[in-house]
């Protein structure tokens, strides 16, 4: 099955207009002046963490090679760049033939990072690589502030599983990509049918309180649901009163109701509550689900409570305070003539106001310890010293345009996982902190 | 020109798979029960503005009336979900049918809004209702945010234009949202082309360091960038030194220079430095544009700054701190049986823990005062009295299915300024505090 046969707008069928407009009049006056084909390398990366945070997680970059892929000009696209005079005639023609011939390279997706840390690198002519900057960047700083917030919560909730609720709190399409990257980050599951569809990502649902208020009792739509959707379903039980709903949840479906959900109120003190009663009434299979604004912190709060799942939304798919990275796309090194053999010269923004970065073409590896454990993230410009030889970080992603690194999204899930683990512990504390490893430049 | 003749997804060719999975099992269950043709009213509403905000916005209507229109399943969708055994075949059956016949109500776009305000009803069966939640709640969540914070910045900005430019900050179709949302606010242009092609919001554009970087010298590249783009273009000075980079820009453009952007550095200072060096040279109308991570308080910080123009990126996409609205959709009132004409029961949540609403088909209508100006959002159930008949804030836009009030995106910003214009002085204070109008209750 294919999204773009079915018309749903979660594939990237083109992506040329996701673009800032200065790409392409920057790209008629390369062109105009003769240096639009000086070989060049872009580099994207943060210059911070959000306050606090410990560790970045890299997500979007299967994202970036389809929208790298689907990049082109076709007549609609020209059209419109035509009659609004943004480029001129060259422009349109070289445009007409666009398609990325270049190179990308960096930190595979599920990575984390830090200050400094280049994440993705494009490398080719001036103009096939700055086209590409504003859709790189969309995609990364969306992707990697969703996949950061849900390695947190992730944390928190230790083995149990995460459901991915955020849909209704962000943009339709953001919501499935938002779901992409907490999966990646070590959620579970997703509430977004869209999400299952594009990217085979597990769906779940339960209930809502409409359709309890639908019924003439909610014993009516426990019946309805139960009936229609089998025992092992997840009846809401916080419409009216909890204990009275918890009594009629399991007379009706039975000791081996699925689960039941709990949306409000005071969830540490409902969840042993409700654990009891259900207890009690011999349903002890049946798991508790708590939803209702939880973040990290709450998430972590509930950890000695009876809780089976926890169900996130607005904190998830808003980053938890921090809903897009400070991620850059900047021109590191460029050849002082055409040419795919003339030499690189490092570059850098040299003013003042702290926004300046460091020249040149870097890699980047991760030491570890006597243990084992990473202790520094070191970036060089230089030749790699033989001892990290084995710990480099870059891998290779597209080769002469072409897409040479797809994976399925439970390697990238994986990988995640085990970057996580091979940080210092306190990576995932979730009080405030500095950077869990320093970044040192060679 | 057709977006979806391009497959640019920018439309929304289907809009049936951003939804909840439990909109879905919840239809099949009422199907069963025979509860599902219940005629029903849910209301979208917010319990709260976020803190210390004077007043919500109200932006995306137009996107949802596009989105309801596209609510369609067709056979890839229903093959998902018939594969995933998300739902029965009989339920299956009645998606295949689906279009919605109901009918929607609510604030015009643009308008403004606080607690409890009614901002859109949807009435139909609970079927056909019930699966518009998760869509329509996105949209509103997403747009109101952006354009709320545009909408302080827009009164920071006094008579000086706004230039969007986030793109980079947010996921790339979010993005585009984001740009309408921001004109809707009173943002001037975009950077975004895709929201230049899809909303026809005026792109416009600069230069980046890159560019600069690429040449051999700054004298080189602004020759490059005034010789393509002529002498109205924006050169950018503070890859080096902004001082040598003005003089070289006066000298390469001569006094018809058409602006210089700052993007970093004590922006105040460098206004004013950049303004007196710039009439100096005899470039009295080259204006001075600032960007470098905006929001409203850095744009009325300098207020009194000679800047011409702003560019904002992260801060409005992200809502200048408040990245979503917390509207909520639901079920206000249903009748106790199938059927047009069945008298509908208000009905509303009754349990603990703060969310709890109000249930009934609601009025709304904003009271002025003696002098017309507004002093109170008057919410109701029951019949509205004369004296607010006129002031009546709930329009109609679908009808039986069919879109009834499409307009043109100006006519949506000029209502959004008209609205705010109408508020208490204070509502244009950007320092926190209690919602300009109190919500009262009939």
């Amino acid at each position: 099955m294919n999204a773009a046969d079915l018309r749903l707008p979660v594939d990237v069928p083109s992506t040329a207009l996701f673009t800032d407009r200065y790409e392409l009049t920057m790209l008629q006056a390369a062109l105009r002046s003769g240096t639009a084909d000086r070989r060049s390398v872009f580099e994207v990366f943060t210059r911070r963490l959000p306050e606090g945070r410990r560790y970045g997680v890299v997500a979007g970059t299967g994202r970036v090679l389809d929208a790298v892929e689907n990049f082109r000009f076709d007549s609609g696209v020209l059209d419109f760049l035509a009659a609004q005079r943004i480029v001129d005639e060259p422009t349109l023609a070289w445009l007409a033939d666009y398609r990325f011939r270049g190179d990308i390279r960096g930190y595979p997706e599920g990575e984390v990072y830090f200050p400094g840390s280049p994440i993705l690198r494009v490398e080719g002519t001036f103009a096939e690589a700055v086209l590409l900057e504003t859709v790189i960047l969309s995609i990364l700083n969306h992707d990697s502030a969703v996949a950061a917030a849900a390695s947190r919560m992730a944390v928190a909730a230790g083995d149990r599983p995460l459901i991915e609720m955020g849909a209704r709190r962000t943009h339709e399409l953001a919501a499935v990509a938002a779901a992409r990257a907490a999966y990646v980050g070590g959620f579970t599951s997703t509430s977004d049918l869209a999400a299952g569809f594009r990217y085979s990502i597990p769906t779940v649902g339960t209930s809502a309180h409409a359709f309890t208020l639908l019924h003439d009792s909610e014993r009516d739509a426990f019946t309805a649901q139960v009936d229609s959707l089998g025992g092992g379903t997840t009846l809401l039980v916080d419409t009216y009163d909890v204990t009275e709903a918890v009594r009629a949840a399991v007379e009706i479906a039975g000791p081996e109701l699925g689960a039941v959900r709990i949306d409000s109120g005071d969830l540490l003190l409902l969840a042993h509550r409700v654990r009891q009663q259900l207890d009690d009434l011999g349903a002890t299979k049946t798991k508790i689900v708590v939803t209702s604004d939880l973040d990290e912190y709450a998430i972590a709060s509930l950890a000695a409570a009876p809780v089976d799942a926890y169900g996130v939304g607005t904190q998830l798919v808003t980053g938890s305070g921090h809903p897009t990275c400070s991620m850059v796309y900047k021109l590191v090194a460029r050849a002082d003539e055409a040419g795919p053999d003339a030499p690189l010269r490092p570059v850098a923004k040299k003013s003042m106001g702290g926004k300046t970065s460091i020249g040149g073409r870097k890699w980047a590896a991760r030491r570890p310890d006597a243990a084992g454990v990473a202790e520094a993230e070191v970036v060089g410009t230089g030749a790699v010293p033989p001892e990290l030889a084995d710990h480099q970080l870059i891998v290779e992603l597209v080769r002469g345009g072409e897409v040479v690194a797809r994976e399925p999204l439970d390697a990238v899930r994986d990988r995640h996982a085990a970057a996580r683990a091979g940080l210092p512990l306190s990576a995932t504390q979730l009080s405030r902190g500095e950077p869990v490893l320093p970044t040192e430049y060679l």
